[in-house]
């Protein structure tokens, strides 16, 4: 018998936050919708080799067991995902011949990882993905869609401002090999460009020169450039104009870059929505072409609360057809509690309903349940409150709630074929006849607070 | 590198049936809230006391634990929820202070069970909860109100005919005790007659009688009751005319029984849509008063696709404190493939938009930015294809995936300042001015098939 407390790291809302959060689901679904991504789910489980063999860390990945094992259990080889990157290329492998390509899936699930809570990290937390896959090919345009569909869904979010940063592989594939590093040492070199943020440019110089072995003065010059605030595609240009000495990959990495943000521009995506960034890495081997980022100017502690890039293949685990594709992914439990703890998305009520309707009497109940349908059928969401309580507790009820508007019929009204609906904020009353007041409750919660 | 195979138990649905069963979940959720029933969301685990406490079967209960252990792991004392009912009751007894009451909740979320699995069970499956939580006291109107949401959120679903069985655990009690049964041995006796549907009517009667030691001849009456097919609430008639002889916890199930069904019949309930049944017993031992099943009459084999009762006490486990309410769930997991297969919830389209614009060469791509912002900008949920295909691939692919309209601009239409726009389904175009077809191509969507 004891009170029960938190699972550290397993949040969960009151309903009023909760209101919060769901609403943002919704607006990252209708608007990935918008432009055509369909949802797909898949299981919570995937096989536990599918999951180590694609980098999921072993100290972070929840295996499942039964309590008792029955016979024909075979759940000791299933794990929650850790992402939702491993279920599609799963997904896709499994299921291509049933898919039409170019694949545009959104997917908005929750995830698990077993990792240390600290602010703003759970151990199970919401992703909301976006990609599309090609079956052998991709062209770049899809590269430029992908960051347009996020700016309108942060947008649509309403989440401040925020910076989508671009960066390309091939282009820091390019400088790093052009500075000296073998192709192989590579990744190693954009693990520690992937740490700028946490440890500081003096930190990430020494490691690049001494510990890489990358050439100093290109060092410098790469990291000036990778450090300045400058807006837009300008670092582009820096580039182009030779400010690192060019190579086939920097190339390509510049030139894919340039088309993106073009086609970005034709698509209509406000230029203080992006910018090139040459310090994004992404620390994943599995990224091969564009990489993003995206912070919160107001939140930069955040970090990035939508990341993604290009790959080469998705699926090449499980077997050898080639599906390229891009993707993002907002990781929507990072963000919106701390967007709500400063006021920027803020909770109101704890009622998806903005009225509810009161019951004065027991012998006028038969009028609480005919009002409550009539503003069902007006499409107006609406609870009737069915204690036999004091019109005074329903009102308290109602306040505490957040409901907007309260409709109430006593015998007078019910006698008059009238409605009176009292707005809880202002104290005002209003009386409506019987056979239009639906119309009239729909303009007064349309009002502005 | 080997093609990945589904696992036994977990489905997972291709994108034409995802949007199915999303949509399904999407009617559930908004029919809930037009009742102002606000949802929650907990974790997926719970501690692993909590689930066994309430009753969870070890053999089905599914534990965490990580591949490779780190410092101040808690995980093993993790599991995942079974059901929806015992994250409720931890959460308003953890959360009590927090909440307004009378609390009307939804839960619409997954549940895992370790059951071996069959047709129409899995072990990863999706529940949609509804119960009002009462702090103290709740009144009988809430267990009329929560089948004429049911009734509603299946119709607004199209299930097809249903019926809601209602019954009431006192009014079974009042029985067997009456018929010679010592009140601790009522619980085994009416899991006996829970198997009704399964075991039939001889084996039951000879269980009630031989192994429980019931009267005969009030088991044959009772029986006869319970199977008769009786319309709405005639079985009611007949057991206040006697057909029984009464006792208190009879008469009380009786006349719970008339005040509920009265209530929903004001609530607007159409009488094909629930009818009462004595052999509705509910195995759980949890309920104390009114219990629900349902079923659809056209998939008899299913079973119950919506139960629920009326309990005493949500959260005895967890404090003195008394939480009596009232639930129903659908087990949405249970009838949606089913109803897919029949057609009776057919699949269509492989995707959430109905038009697709097409690209015909890279020099025309702004003008499909255009044509498509301008139906987003309409609220029309378009997908751009962006790949550089013929014309004739793009129409195949969008015939593979469903859509409806496909918008076509060339150099012809874009100097004569026209689109062009094909019906997939009939082959017609139609060609309109740029500066009004976006409402040309909502009424032609909004146009029966």
């Amino acid at each position: 018998m004891t009170r029960p407390t938190p699972i550290s790291g397993f949040p969960e809302f009151l309903p009023a936050e909760q209101l919060v959060f769901d609403r943002v689901l919704a607006t990252i679904r209708a608007t990935y919708e918008r432009y055509g991504f369909t949802s797909i789910e898949t299981p919570a489980v995937e096989r536990r080799d599918t999951l180590v063999a694609r980098g999921g860390d072993d100290k972070e990945i929840y295996t499942l067991s039964r309590l008792t094992t029955g016979s024909g259990s075979t759940e000791t080889e299933l794990a929650l995902h850790f992402d939702l990157s491993v279920p599609l290329a799963r997904y896709v492998a499994q299921h291509a011949d049933g898919l039409v390509f170019p694949f545009q899936r959104a997917q908005i699930q929750k995830v698990w990882r077993g990792e240390r809570p600290q602010a703003g990290r759970f151990r199970e937390f919401y992703q909301a993905d976006l990609d599309v896959v090609g079956r052998g090919r991709l062209g770049l345009t899809y590269d430029a869609l992908l960051p347009a569909v996020i700016s309108d869904t942060l947008s649509a979010i309403g989440v401040g401002p925020f910076c989508i940063r671009l960066n390309h592989r091939q282009l820091l594939q390019g400088w790093a090999t052009g500075a000296g590093l073998p192709a192989a040492l590579v990744p190693a070199a954009l693990r520690v460009l992937d740490k700028l943020e946490k440890i500081g440019i003096d930190a990430v110089r020494t490691q690049l020169t001494s510990t890489c072995g990358l050439n100093p003065a290109r060092v410098t010059t790469f990291l000036e450039l990778a450090t300045a605030s400058r807006p837009g595609t300008q670092v582009l240009d820096d580039l182009a104009a030779g400010a690192l000495p060019l190579n086939a990959a920097l190339e390509q990495g510049i030139q894919e870059l340039q088309d993106v943000t073009a086609t970005m521009q034709a698509l209509g995506v406000p230029d203080t929505h992006y910018r090139l960034d040459l310090s994004v890495a992404r620390g994943l081997g599995y990224y091969t072409g564009t990489v993003y980022e995206t912070g919160l100017q107001a939140f930069p502690t955040l970090g990035s609360i939508c990341s993604g890039g290009r790959y080469e293949n998705l699926a090449e685990a499980f077997g050898p057809e080639r599906f390229p594709g891009v993707g993002m992914s907002i990781g929507v439990s990072r963000f919106v509690p701390a967007l709500m703890a400063a006021g920027v998305l803020a909770p109101a009520a704890a009622t998806c309903a903005p009225v509810l309707v009161t019951t004065l009497r027991q012998t006028l109940r038969a009028e609480t349940f005919r009002l409550g349908a009539e503003l069902r059928q007006a499409g107006i969401n609406t609870e009737m409150y069915l204690e036999s309580d004091r019109l005074g507790q329903q009102l308290r009820y109602a306040a505490r709630k957040g409901f907007v508007l309260v409709a109430i019929v006593g015998e007078d009204e019910l006698a008059a074929g009238v409605v009176r609906v009292r707005h809880l904020a202002t104290g005002t009353e209003q009386v409506w006849p019987r056979d239009t007041w639906t119309a009239d409750v729909r303009r007064w919660l349309a009002e502005p607070a």
